[in-house]
C-alpha cells in the first residue's frame, strides 16, 4: 500500500483514493481495450460512453432537470467571467455582482475588461472580505440582466450557507469551490459554472450548467467560435477536442459521490460533520486558535481558516504539521495564518489526524502564547 | 503485461509505453512525494520542478533560442485561431492565410469570425487540398502583418517537407500534428503553436513558442484577460490554474523523445522509416493501394492516407485489421479509404504488423478486384 499524506491544498486538491486506483490500474489499457483514456479519439465509442456517463451521472447527483444541460469546457473559471458577459450582454446592457471574495472580484473586474457594464451590488472588501455581503445590504440594479455571485470564498474561507433570495430570474454562481458538496437546487440558476480542480477533478475542465434558453445567447459581436457558450451546447461539448482525460476522472469522482458515499445529501453531512470538528477545535481552544470569519454563519465546510496567536506560532504549527504527514496548511498570503482545505475528498482520518495535533500543539504552546 | 492495442488514430493518439508505465507508477503518490501530480497546487515546488522540467526539456529539443518563449495554454488549435488576429492584428491590419486543408481554412475563417482582415495566399481547395500549394502559386500580401500556415495536414496527408521560403519575418505555423517529429528552426517564427494531443501528449494542453516581441502585442481593444499572450507570457503559464496533469504527461513525453529516442533528429530519422514502409507498400502494391496525396514530395510522415479499390474493400480492410489489435484505421469522412496516423509514439511493430497486414490482404482480395 502506498503511503499517501493529508493533502489540505486549496486546489489542485485531493482526490479519492479510489478514483487514484481506478485511474491507475486502467493506466495503460482502459477496461481490457488495449489503450488508455488518454490514447482515445475523442469521437471513438469507448471516449463516448465515458464522456455521456460522466453527465449522465452529474445529472443524476445534481437532479438537473431538462430546462439545462452540462458542458464540459477548458480554460477555468478565469475564461467563464469573459464569456459570461461576453454572452449575456449586449451593448448598453449591465450585470450585477455581489463582491465577496477575490474571485467574485475578478469576475466583476474582467466584465468590464471587456467593455461591460458590470454593477457592484454588494462588497465585503472592506472587511477584507471576512463575512458574506447580508442580503439587506445589496443594492440590486432594477435593469441588470443577471446576478452573479461565487458561493464559496477559497482564499477567505466564507461560503453561502443558505441560497439567498436573489430577487432575480438568472442567476448565476461561480461554484468552483463548493461544486457538488451539497445539494443545489439548479433550477433556480440561469448558470452555475466550476473549474474542476477543487472538488470535481482536476485542473484542465471547467463544468458548466446553463439554462438552454440562455445558450442561445451570443450578446457581442465578432465573438471568437470557441467563446460562445453555442458552439459548446450546439456539438455536446465535442465541437473541439475536449480535455478528455480530465472529463474521465471528474466521471470517475462522480462514480464515487454516488456509489460510494451516496449522493449528495450524504456528502454534505459527512462536510458538515468533517468542518465542525476542525471549527469546534478553534471555538474550544480558548482563543488560542482565531477563526478568520466574522459571522459564524459564514462559514465554509470547504476552505476552514483561523490564526494562531503570532505569525510565528503559524509557521511552527505548518512546520510541525508537515511532519505528520499534513501539507498544505499555509494561509493565502492576504490573510495569512492557517487554511485548512477539507474538500468532498479529503478524508475523514486527515481532519481528525489535524484536530489532534491542532489540540497538542495548543497545550505545548498556549503558555509562550500566554507570556 | 498488459496486451496494448497498435492504435492508428488521428488524437488523441499513442503515447510511448515507458511514458504511460511511469504516469501509472506515480499515480499515487509522484516519486514518493504522497500524492498523485493530479492533486499538487499549482503552487507548490513539486509542481514547478515538473513544469520547469518539461519547459527545460522542450527548449534543448527545439534549441529554442532566447528570443522566444513557450507557453502552455488551453483551448486547443482552435482558441489559437481566434487568439492569434485578436492579438496580432489592429483594426485595418491584415493576416495572410496559405490554405492547405481543413485546419489551415479554419484559422483563416476565424480570423473573419473575430472580425479581423484575413487574406488567402493560396489554397489547394479545389483538388480537395490533395497537395500543399507550390510556392510559385503563392499570392504574398505587400502589407501583411503575419503569414500563417499549417505544417501537416492530418486528414488530408500532406505536410510541407521542407520549409519554403516564406517571404515575411512573421510566419506562424499551427504545428498540431507534426510538432516535435522533427527539427525545427525555431528563430524562423514569430510563433508556433500546437494541440497536443496527437505528437506531445494528452488533449488540454496546447504549446505556445512565441517570439518575446510579439508576446507583448494586444492588437484588440477589450480583449479578455485570458486571450492575451501577455498574460501568460508575464505569469510564466501559470497566470491561473494550468492543465497540470497534461502538461506533467507531456513532460514525460518531452524526456522520452530526449533520453530514449536520442533527440528530434533520431525522431525524424525513425518517422522517415516508419512512412517510408507503408509508403513503399503503396507504391508496391500495382496499384492495389492509392495513395490519395498528388506529389509524392507533399506526403505526410504522420498521417499515410491511402485508398483500395473499393469503398467495400475499404471497409473489409479496416475490419480485419482490428481483428489483428489495429485501430482508429478508417479515414476521415471528407476523403474516405485508410488513414494510418503513425505519430511519433506509434511504434514500429504497430508498422510493420500494417504493412504484413496490408500485403496479405491484397494477394486475398486483388483477384476480386480485377474481377
Amino acid at each position: 500500500m502506498v503511503e499517501r499524506i493529508f493533502n489540505f491544498s486549496a486546489g489542485p486538491a485531493t482526490l479519492p483514493d479510489s478514483v487514484m486506483a481506478e485511474a491507475q490500474t486502467d493506466m495503460m489499457s482502459w477496461k481490457g481495450a488495449g489503450l488508455s483514456v488518454m490514447e482515445m479519439s475523442h469521437r471513438s465509442k469507448e471516449y463516448d460512453s465515458i464522456i455521456k456517463d460522466a453527465e449522465a451521472r452529474l445529472v443524476r447527483l445534481l437532479n438537473i432537470p431538462d430546462t439545462h444541460k452540462v458542458l464540459f469546457l477548458q480554460g477555468g473559471a478565469n475564461t467563464q467571467f469573459a464569456m459570461i458577459p461576453l454572452n449575456f450582454l449586449a451593448d448598453g446592457e449591465k450585470g450585477d455582482y455581489i463582491i465577496s471574495g477575490e474571485w467574485a472580484k475578478k469576475a466583476h473586474k474582467e466584465a468590464k475588461v471587456v467593455g461591460k457594464q458590470a454593477n457592484v451590488v454588494a462588497s465585503s472588501e472592506d472587511s477584507n472580505f471576512s463575512h458574506i455581503p447580508a442580503r439587506n445590504t445589496w443594492n440590486l440594479s432594477s435593469d441588470a440582466k443577471y446576478v452573479h455571485y461565487c458561493s464559496n470564498n477559497t482564499i477567505y474561507g466564507t461560503c453561502y450557507n443558505e441560497l439567498p433570495d436573489f430577487g432575480h430570474n438568472n442567476v448565476i454562481c461561480d461554484m468552483s469551490s463548493d461544486f457538488l458538496s451539497r445539494p443545489v437546487d439548479v433550477s433556480k440558476f440561469a448558470m452555475i459554472y466550476a473549474g474542476a480542480q477543487k472538488n470535481a477533478g482536476p485542473a484542465g475542465v471547467t463544468i458548466v450548467i446553463i439554462r438552454k434558453d440562455w445558450a442561445e445567447k451570443i450578446g457581442t459581436p465578432n465573438l471568437p467560435t470557441m467563446l460562445k457558450y453555442k458552439t459548446h451546447f450546439d456539438k455536446d461539448s465535442l465541437y473541439n477536442t475536449p480535455p478528455s482525460y480530465s472529463i474521465y476522472i471528474c466521471g470517475l469522482v462522480f462514480k464515487w459521490i454516488e456509489e460510494e458515499i451516496g449522493g449528495l445529501s450524504k456528502m454534505l453531512e459527512l462536510n458538515r460533520k468533517k468542518s465542525s470538528m476542525i471549527y469546534n477545535a478553534i471555538d474550544n481552544s480558548a482563543g488560542f486558535y482565531k477563526g478568520t470569519v466574522d459571522n459564524k454563519n459564514d462559514r465554509s465546510l470547504m476552505n476552514v481558516t483561523f490564526k494562531l496567536p503570532t505569525p510565528e506560532l503559524d509557521a511552527k504549527f505548518i512546520e510541525e504539521a508537515k511532519k505528520r504527514k499534513m501539507s498544505g496548511l499555509k494561509g493565502y498570503r492576504t490573510v495569512g495564518g492557517i487554511r485548512a482545505s477539507i474538500y468532498n475528498a479529503h478524508p475523514l482520518k486527515g481532519v481528525e489526524t489535524l484536530v489532534d495535533f491542532m489540540e497538542e500543539f495548543r497545550k505545548t504552546h498556549e503558555k509562550e502564547a500566554n507570556a
